[in-house]
């Protein structure tokens, strides 16, 4: 491919990208294909010979969108957001186009640089602790990983190196495997499914802890739970507390857990991967009263922050205990500057993520990412008021752009609706089972999303609801009914 | 930022990448900046208005190119190459544009799909065994990861898994943990520093073992550690080979490797990050001899393979351990359909990289890797056959792209001139001390290099190298002239 040919190719997928979501409102959300159906229209080898650019564009149209689920479709409501927009999408292209990547300072100075002065924009957006910043006197400061699970994994690693460190240090007779045997963390059973799986990796045990009835994990069960693993001769060494957990985007008390780590001496990490991007809007800072006890703290601007993936942003209070954790004997020799960014993460390499980041946070400004998280927070509250008018259903939790909430009636109902609202494709909602109870989990998801969309979407689960309940017939619907009754309506 | 701005902000990025890429050749590779440079241009605060897009490219030419590594000039001989090409510049383009990612199949049913044939057509243009493809009737098969690091935890994890359950059906009297603190897994010296990175991450001891003279781990060494470890009570659980070491691109010898992890039972995973590509042209798959006996393979299209990055495929003998070994309890339901990449990686998320990957497999097809690969290995020999000819060098080892040459004198002066060479900014070539020698690394990696290229490359290293002894007087002379005679020139 030559330069014309590449210029032609990449404009054509730019009025592409244009019309794609220009029009992602009339695709629909869920796509009408059976597993196995991309192996049918492909062929079994690659080509021998080069094939030109608008035979694939072709097969995009014909065999890969029909493919798609549509993430940034206004009736996309399950998951999380994942980031995308214009910014962020040029950011990626210059990002390839430049190709650089980068280990040490050497290999890429710009490349290590923006992410320096980058994560500390962004440390200073969310109002995080000065003693996290890159440009802080201390030991401190922030990069991008891939994904929070990457995140977790990494600050878990440098809690087991802390812990060590600490027992050798105060001279513990055990040696460094018996007290690896030992070790114990400590997260939610609301906490994403990541958070157990790098304790997995990190072959250390992971207490999943109950919450309260808001979601949220507290003080007094963490505290009965490593009192109960000391006496057992086990050694409790962290937290992985979250800012809004996956299911119900609840806030686990970093406030009260905060206290007990610093008692303890245990690593907190926290976990906001999704919520993190709020507290861009100084109104909710409140939730991260307590990080003053906060080891390391992650949150995915590639979730909420308009930044397309991979870009994970992790802060350390003090970045010399996830060095020290990751540093090995065998490296290419070069001179060396600070920081040493591939001694803090899993890979080796780093991309030029950083671009697309100051991209997003230079053409929005701050001012416009806090519009982004008020009106997509808005628009979860007008659903939370369709929901809360509709006698037949309850809120059951709602934080930021998330609502859980249910059919005042048996679960199997619930099931039914949300299999037929997924068979219909109109709209992309999922269950959530919450102390014991099924719930519709309804998330703001796509940043086209406006009031009338939210109508929509509510329409389609009403009127589903209703045929459900007409097909379930007179039974369900009485019980229904008195469950209706017993919320005074 | 509207639809009309993000088309001239992409168009104006299209025609920059292209004036990049023509104009490369003349941008010097090393950039002539100090630690800190950027942190001085850019402001301290993240701006609380929205700017326009043309400000950052001008920042982009004003600030950050000229702090740029490039990794895509033909006189950029450090490290390894790392991909870049049109078909995978737009394939970046569309990914972003459309921004789907997927977990399950029901999350993004192309995403999943594309990845899983993409990955079939690449271990067919690799010559891989049947076992290994998604379509195989057995358990095996390949994905996508981020990195050769991620992919080489993943195959010591799935290592660990299989040695425990293979103990405990054995009726082992040890406890899991017992067996976990006595596992051992072995690499060569010579391995990439993210073997050594994962055993730490994994908590697993990690024997970095002897090569032979050509750089290649043999069966010998291999078979004596594993007994004195046996014999010292230890578990030998795994073997981390190379096909194509970080320094020379040495290639460990699979075939006795294999054998003893056959009989031994351990898992046997190749790192082939950057020599994996060559496999495309049959007449270098006599590497592969041995792929019989190995449980895990990768290799880094984003490497050698003209994708950009993030793209590290890696292939399963048998992906039920993998999933077995990162499966949690806690999930978000929904319902299930095969494969599982989810738990066969670090991270839960994907992104729908297999889309610039088939960009670049269809633009490009079997024969334009080949020309590519094989282009490079002569352009590697064309600067074998430069050194060779100079009675001052010797060719230590080369492998494919890379070539390591020693100055037949002290290793002050090489290091002298290495300096030399790097102040100039002019090429870009890196130390590597290889058996206690101080050696010049030279590799072939930008896309765009010519015969030529390699000529003004080779003059700079030999005009430099003669300047460096003219200033160190006549003593190093004669010493370099007492070695030559050595060498019988």
């Amino acid at each position: 491919m030559n330069i014309p040919e590449f210029k032609e190719f990449a404009s054509a997928s730019i009025d592409y990208i244009a019309d794609y979501c220009e029009n992602i409102r009339q695709l629909p959300v869920l796509p009408d294909v059976e597993p196995g159906y991309l192996s049918k229209a492909l062929p079994k080898r690659a080509p021998e010979k080069g094939e030109s650019w608008k035979t694939i564009m072709e097969d995009i149209n014909k065999s890969i969108v029909p493919g798609l689920t549509q993430w940034h479709s206004p009736f996309f409501h399950a998951f999380f957001p994942t980031g995308q927009s214009y910014p962020a999408i040029v950011g990626e292209l210059l990002m390839a186009g430049i190709g650089a990547v980068a280990t040490k300072w050497e290999s890429s100075p710009a490349v290590v640089e923006l992410e320096v002065r980058v994560m500390d924009w962004l440390a200073k957006i969310l109002g995080l602790p000065e003693e996290f910043l890159n440009c802080s006197e201390g030991p401190g400061g922030g990069l991008i990983q891939n994904a929070a699970s990457d995140s977790t994994l990494v600050g878990i690693l440098s809690g087991i190196y802390k812990k060590i460190q600490q027992l050798i240090d105060e001279g513990s007779p055990l040696l460094e495997w018996q007290i690896r045997e030992k070790l114990v963390a400590y997260t939610s059973k609301e906490s994403n499914s990541s958070v157990e799986k790098s304790g997995m990796i990190a072959s250390v045990k992971m207490r999943l802890l109950s919450t309260d009835p808001e979601g949220s994990l507290r003080g007094p069960t963490l505290e009965d739970a490593i009192r109960n693993d000391k006496a057992a001769g086990l050694i409790p060494f962290c937290v992985v507390a979250s800012l809004g957990t996956t299911g119900t985007c609840s806030m686990d008390n970093i406030k009260e857990i905060g206290q007990i780590c610093s008692k303890e001496k245990l690593w907190l990490h926290i976990d906001a991967a999704y919520a993190g991007t709020a507290f861009a809007c100084p109104e909710y800072r409140y939730i991260l009263n307590g990080i003053e006890n906060v080891d390391s703290f992650n949150f995915n601007p590639h979730k909420w922050m308009l930044v397309n993936g991979d870009c994970s942003a992790m802060w350390f209070r003090n970045c010399r205990y996830v060095e020290e954790a990751f540093k090995t004997k065998a490296t290419l020799k070069v001179p060396k500057y600070q920081p040493e960014f591939e001694h803090m993460q899993i890979p080796d390499v780093r991309r030029f993520r950083a671009l697309k980041l100051w991209f997003v946070i230079r053409i929005y400004g701050v001012d416009g990412i806090q519009k982004h998280v008020r009106r997509q927070v808005n628009l979860a509250k007008y659903l939370k008021e369709l929901v809360d008018a509709d006698p037949r259903f309850e809120v059951v939790i709602s934080n930021l752009g998330v609502v859980c909430f249910r059919l005042l009636a048996e679960d199997s109902i619930t099931q039914a609706i949300l299999e037929r609202i997924t068979k219909r494709k109109n709209i992309y909602i999922m269950p959530y089972y919450f102390k014991s109870q099924l719930l519709f989990r309804f998330v703001v998801c796509s940043r086209f999303t406006l009031r009338e969309d939210i109508d929509k979407s509510w329409n389609e689960i009403s009127t589903q609801t209703s045929e459900v309940l007409k097909i379930l017939g007179k039974k369900y619907c009485r019980n229904v009914e008195r469950m209706c009754g017993s919320k005074g309506m």
